[in-house]
């Protein structure tokens, strides 16, 4: 089998003036190839999409039939993990294979997500790719514990919308001392990400020295989103996931989870919040 | 301009013995296309994201940084909306055009996300493409108020990572009075309903009769696959987005959301949670 549903790292958590260190539990966070096969047509790579390992089959024949690839109940033939002995073991396990029989009762005329020509994919091929883009290095930021803690109570207050629908995610672009740069909402956490490190692309601010809050978990997109702006901390209420995790220490971003009243667990370089 | 961040509904609010009916403020969500476009190439669709509309130019900047089309601070020329005058004013207003000052810094080969081919977009009109496809009729359920308010409790003592992590969604099916047929976590709230949907495809077992419960906020996306699968109630514990709203009502599906203790609100079909 591939990797399992969790994902254990050593973290330190910093709670009022006590500091721990011990192992976390984190939601592993994997890509997963779909492709899909009919007859006359070779598998061919249809979507990737960020999951938790497990219930893959079941992943791929419920997004068959939500895109209507797959409507009628006997469409699908088999779901199998792609055995291409080209692929690790580990790749292997994060693609899956969905064989009709016939022609799909809507012909996928395009590639969806984040599609790699790559035979097979995994998440440390994932960090890879990105190491290969001209980034800038990212900028290491140093705060203190006190304005961290209070860095999503800034973030809350500054939502104009969220307290009228309870349905909006938000994020924010704060400096290390706590100064509100911009925040923005959205339906959807990774535009809200993308609307904050837009503005300052447009407004041609510099990203030096801020710190990215997120009002609810932290996965790998968002921390791809910081990488790609050169942004160094990222403070989060919620969880962050095994792939975010490992790409906030591949680029050197400190990670601060679970940010709520006197407490936070900090899930790499944890020297550069102060306390 | 476009839509508010804002949509009022008339909602049915139930709350222990008590029934009231009032207007309701939901979160906009709406398609946003984004067009790349540089000397020499005419502006193409890439990608529909779902987004709430307000900073549309901040987030296709941000989103053309984040996947490294446009990595150089001076990258981007322009970015406006679509003024092409075959399209609906909602239309314009959800079609942004990118326009850079040479070839991007990456290359964007395929496209990204359900892109369609149509010319602009709107919510409406995601929802008359749904309409279009050949999914069977979404079976209207009924069930009990009291066993309604169970479920996100039934749901979460399903879940055996959530506890450990934070950091999963959950999606399951029950059946209308209260029994448990499949639940499934993942760090994707759309992958947990894909897996619980694609559990019955695989187990040939029957939707019919079954409630999707949601363990957070219902998006467009999430009752698309509802649709779909033909499943008529959706019991999500957060809160439904507007065009999650308008699409559960255009295919009759009952809608309840904020499920928590005596409380629930229903934005569509409300005479079939019974009280």
């Amino acid at each position: 089998m591939g990797k399992g549903p969790v994902t254990r790292y050593k973290v330190e958590v910093l709670d009022g003036d006590k500091l721990s260190r011990r192992e976390d539990v984190v939601v592993t966070e994997e890509p997963l190839e779909l492709r899909l096969e009919w007859p006359g047509r070779p598998a061919a790579p249809l979507t990737v999409t960020m999951r938790t390992p497990g219930a893959d089959f079941e992943l791929a024949a419920g997004f068959c039939l939500g895109e209507g690839f797959a409507v009628r109940p006997d469409a699908l033939k088999t779901v199998a993990y792609c055995t291409d002995v080209q692929l690790t073991r580990e790749q292997q396990f994060n693609t899956v294979t969905v064989t009709f029989d016939g022609p799909p009762d809507r012909e996928p005329l395009e590639r969806y997500g984040v599609t790699s020509a790559a035979c097979g994919v995994c998440g440390q091929q994932s960090l890879d790719e990105l190491a290969e883009r001209a980034y800038a290095p990212v900028d290491p930021v140093e705060a203190p514990l006190d304005v961290v803690l209070r860095l999503p109570d800034l973030l809350r207050e500054a939502q104009p919308t969220f307290g009228r629908t309870g349905g909006l995610h938000a994020a924010g672009l704060f400096t290390a001392d706590g100064r509100k740069v911009v925040v923005k909402e959205d339906v959807g956490r990774h535009n809200a990400v993308d609307k904050v490190i837009g503005w300052t692309v447009l407004n041609q601010h510099s990203r030096k020295g801020l710190v990215l809050v997120l009002s609810g978990r932290a996965g790998y997109e968002l921390v791809q989103k910081a990488v790609a702006a050169g942004i160094g901390m990222i403070v989060a209420v919620g969880a962050p996931s095994s792939l975010a995790v490992d790409l906030a220490r591949r680029f050197g971003i400190t990670l601060a989870g679970f940010t709520r009243g006197e407490r936070c667990v900090i899930y790499s370089t944890p020297g550069r919040i102060l306390h």
